[in-house]
């Protein structure tokens, strides 16, 4: 029997991304169920909704509900958390370099390395700073892996992987995604998901 | 020792308002909460954000994900549903009726059977015709009340009920704000605004 699937559609800049990177290792671990990264970027899909920025800078209300939600979650779930400053930070190097690494058997850790940074650490990850230090803590030589992520390659894999979350039918993050093509929107939706990728 | 409780806000045309309603009750209980439900508009308070209807119509694609995952939701909960036609309903009509029917020991009965008749039966909410023969179902004499719905006094209740959601810092629907005003947004909220209620 083939093991079961999931897809992890996430941005680095989006809040709810955060617990759900964390969360998804030992949860799919756990229900046998196995998980693909899939780093991309809302810019371009907010923009073709007509939505300049965050819905949570354009909507106050929503926005202050979502930082002390998401410091409650993280509470609970013994995440440190630190309010990102600005927000939504530019994620397109810290994406580049994550569908770099996604290539290498280390690029799961460099995502969550990227996601405490911002996190927890108060570090900006549209510094390229930022992301050799990260590197450099896996024992990665940071210069080569900047140079591919700045490739025409790369460029083009994070337009077409941008091109199919849209297509998947995703218009926020985190998204899990099973093999029958289902959307799960959103770091709540994380266990109803590998049910269902189980149930396939 | 007082009883923890928690207050829950809803609007009767919200779609994940419907298996709030139908779930809070029994969790309630379970956690030792008292429930005091608080029906309000939501128009009034998209409109303040700039938004001409739901957001759920504004965003199709979070359309679309909204009425699948919902299905999959009430699956899970085995709680009938069908999709309501047109969306959004006026919830007005509802509210007004809730808001008198709640000082009344049949009032939650009321509102459970507003969400069934919208979101299992496919009646219309504004339709004074659906509130009389819920009421009849209830066995309460129609008149009596639809004429109270309609008074000035019930108008400006529901008007300030809708008032105080906002100045709560409500956006959307439904939520659940315990007695030191924290507010949790969202069905998938409830046990944690459950927990919360319980320790203070």
């Amino acid at each position: 029997m083939d093991t079961a699937g999931i897809d992890f559609w996430f941005d680095f800049a989006s809040t709810y991304s955060y617990p759900a990177a964390m969360r998804i290792g030992a949860l799919a671990r756990d229900a046998g169920v196995k998980v693909r990264f899939r780093p991309f970027l809302l810019g371009p899909i907010f923009k073709a909704q007509g939505l300049t920025t965050s819905p949570f800078n354009l909507y106050p209300a929503k926005g202050r509900h979502m930082w002390r939600d998401l410091e409650r979650l993280c509470a609970d779930l013994r995440l440190p958390f630190r309010r990102p400053d600005p927000f939504p930070q530019n994620s397109l190097l810290a994406a580049r370099v994550a569908l770099a690494g996604l290539d290498h058997d280390w690029g799961e850790d460099f995502c969550h390395a990227v996601f405490r940074a911002q996190f927890c650490e108060g570090c900006r990850i549209d510094d390229a700073g930022t992301m050799s230090e990260i590197l450099a803590g896996l024992e990665i030589d940071p210069r080569p892996l900047l140079a591919a992520a700045q490739s025409d390659a790369i460029k083009a894999r994070l337009r077409a992987q941008t091109e199919e979350a849209q297509q998947r039918g995703i218009f926020g993050a985190p998204n899990f995604i099973t093999a029958d093509g289902e959307l799960f929107w959103g770091n709540d939706r994380l266990e109803a998901a590998l049910r269902w990728a189980n149930s396939l």
